[in-house]
Order: C-alpha cells, then structure tokens, then sequence
C-alpha cells in the first residue's frame, strides 16, 4: 500500500491520519471478503455456506465503496454521506464476522475473515467518533 | 434492463417486486453520477464544480454497493446490512441532489442528475419502509 | 435509464451514439450475473454451479468497469484503455454466456444470464470496431 | 493486507504465490488513483489536469476489476477472462502513469501514483506469462 498511501499524504487537501487506518482495514476487509466468498465456494458444502458467502459478497461491495468516500474525505464535502456509509460498512462487518465465526472452527478462511471484518469495523467506528 | 430483471425473477429466492424499482432508479443513478462527474470536468469551470464532481464520484460508488446488496435481498440474509446501505444510499443522493440544483441553471447535467438522485433516495426510502 | 442517459447526452463532450447502447448492455449484463450468481447459490445444487457463479461473478465485475470507462469516452483521452477493456469485456462475456448456456435447461435463470451476455459481448464487438 | 492474503492462503484451491503480489499491485494502484484524481480535483488548476484525472479513474476501475479475477484464480475457472482483463489491466496503468509522469514535477501525488502504476503494469505482465 505504500504508494496509494503516499498519495494520499501529498493530496492538498490530505485526510487525518485516523482516515488512513480506516483505509487499509476496509482494503484488507475487501480482499477478505472476496476470497472467502470464492473459498467457501469451493468446499464440498458449498450450498450450507450460501449465507456466508452472501454475506462475504455484500461486505465486499460495502467495503469497496466506503474506502472510496474516505479516500476523498480530506476536503470535508462529503461527511454526510462519509458518516452514514461508515455506518453501512460496520453494520457489514458485523454482519458479515457473526456469520463467519459460525464456520471458523472447520474453515481458517472463516477465521481469518472474521478478523478482517472485526478490524474493519473498530475502525469504522473509531473513524465515525472521530468525525463527530 | 430486461434481461437482467428476468434473471432475478427467475432467482428461487425473488426478491419483492419493490425492490426491483429500486435497483433501476440505483443503476440509474449510478449513471447519471458517473456521466454528471465527467461532465462537470468537462466544463471550462471544472475546478468550480469540485464539490459536485466529488459528490457525484461518492453517489455514484454507494449506489453501486447498493444495488448488489438489493439483488442478493430475495433470501432475506443480509437485512440488516441492506438496511443500514439503503440509508447511507439515501443519504448519499440527497447529497448529491443538493450539490447538483446549484447548478441546474447552468448545466443541463446537472439538473438531469438530480433528478435521478431524487428518485433513487424517494425508492431508497420506500424500500427500507417495506423492509420494516 | 432515462435520467442517466440524459446526463449523458447533455456531456459537454457526449460520447457517440453508438455508446450508449453498450452503456446500456453493460448495465444489463452487470445485473443479471449479480443476479445470476446469486440465484445458482440459491439453487439446490448450488455446488455443482460453482464454475457458473464464479464465472459471473468476474463478468459482473468486468462490466462495472466497462461501464465506467464508456462513460467516460467522450473526450476520447482514454481510447486506448476502453479498447483493451472493451475486448477483455468481449471475453468475459463469452465465457459467461457459454457456461450458463450449459444450465439453461434447467435454470432459466441461466438461460436470461446468457442472453444478456450475448447483447453485451456483441454490442462490445460493435463498439470496438467503431473505435478502430 | 495481513487478513485478507491469510484467507487466500487458506482457500482450498490457493492460486498460484505470483498471483498475491499482483493483487497486493492492484489494491495499491487501485488506492494511488482514487486518491490521486481527488488529488489532482483538488489543484488550483484542476481543469488542465482533467485528463489525469479520467486516466485515473479509469484506472482505478480496471484495478478493482482486476483484483477480483484474481482472488477467485486458483482454480482456473476463468482463467480467459483473466488473461484479457490482466491485459487491459497493464494497458490502463500504462496510460495512467504515462500521463501522471507529465505532471510529477509539479505535483507529488502524480508521481507517486506513476510509481503505483507502474509496479501495477510489471505485475500484470509477470502474471500473464507465468499463466501462458
């Protein structure tokens, strides 16, 4: 991430340093959530981990989306919208994490991805309290 | 639109009829802010019109998520996450919309993407009204 | 599509007609393989399709940015990279359609997921050569 | 990266070690674009850099294209598809850091986002061969 990070740090108008966290959680929740979709996809009980695989799908999406918003939040314009899709994607981790955990016993992607959501959404909150 | 609405009424879980208006007006929009941020850039006063190309870039990216979330929401998995996106998504369009009528006198763009955020937010709100 | 392909035509730098219905076959293709590979998890024997979800699910990715790029073809700065992602668009299409076509007997979700594909991957064809 | 790479490294069918550093190029050129458009939208003379900023946006979009195939590569299943979308993938970098270079004198985040590109473009490439 060292790149992407150093443009950010030489935008004029660069995002507080919290914001950077909150990036490379919701980058590492993405590619998380995309694997374990496929991972799960490919276990022999595909069709019993449907809700896990929805729910990976439907984080990835949300996490997609809130790192773009955060990555144009230096400027201030769009905190509206910035605050209530950091909302979103804390309610997707958690939605996501509670389902992945049910499944980390037989399924280190399960565990591992239950991680990725749970940082992702402290981060998320924290970034929220920040902005209030 | 019309293969894709075959698809998901041909989904074993289809979602309610509601939510198909809401996944066209959120297709919409992302169009419309996609082609409304590229417009504004197109314009002599493109460094005016930062704020409307912002806010169109993030409704843009909600909607996106937005519209995955509707199309898996036949099973009823992820409500709560679709929940929390449908009012980030409502949140983001009227954003938006707000940004883009300063502009509608002057740019007829603009003036047509406010209209597409409005009816995204208006089905966003019926939706999450359905949903509850 | 009507507010979206409004914003479009009021671009002060509009993209050729011929665009518009690409835009518009992207749009469908991404809906109907979001939709698609949801319905096929949904499906009892969702394992057994696993090929058909991950299949659409790399073309639903690969239209979002098809559709992006050919928003943004007006100007005609980034020509270059619509031609490679236009035929990389023709490919994914491809591929989609002719596993669906293998489950278009018995899920006719299969069946609108490939015809989708087919309009979208000849409407890329088309546009590429307008391009040349 | 640290969750998201361990659950690729626990799917059952892990793709090939050469295909995590493209990934990893991807998320990193994938946040150098976003970050350098808004960057670049954010310059006194943000107008005379519009085509960056469409180059970049195209680019992020072919990234996140890009990054998914990828994650769901280790079985094979799309590996076509892959292939053309890694070589629009090196196409689109290709042009983005082409044009980034022209500004990196006056502005940092353009040259750090060429460099973002360019391992982008290698990595691309690399993978290519290593699947043919």
């Amino acid at each position: 991430m060292d790149h992407g990070l150093n443009v950010l740090r030489s935008h004029p108008q660069t995002p507080p340093k919290s914001v950077e966290g909150c990036i490379k959680a919701c980058l590492d929740c993405l590619l998380a959530c995309t694997a374990c979709a496929d991972a799960c996809l490919g276990e022999r009980e595909a069709a019993s981990l449907a809700a896990c695989i929805r729910l990976d799908n439907d984080c990835a999406a949300v996490c997609a989306a809130t790192l773009q918003l955060l990555t144009r939040s230096g400027t201030g314009v769009g905190v509206t919208t910035l605050r209530a899709q950091l909302t979103a994607c804390a309610v997707a981790c958690k939605a996501c994490e509670s389902e992945c955990r049910k499944h980390e016993a037989h399924h280190r992607h399960c565990a591992h991805c239950a991680e990725a959501c749970k940082a992702c959404r402290e981060l998320c909150e924290t970034t929220l309290k920040a902005l209030n």
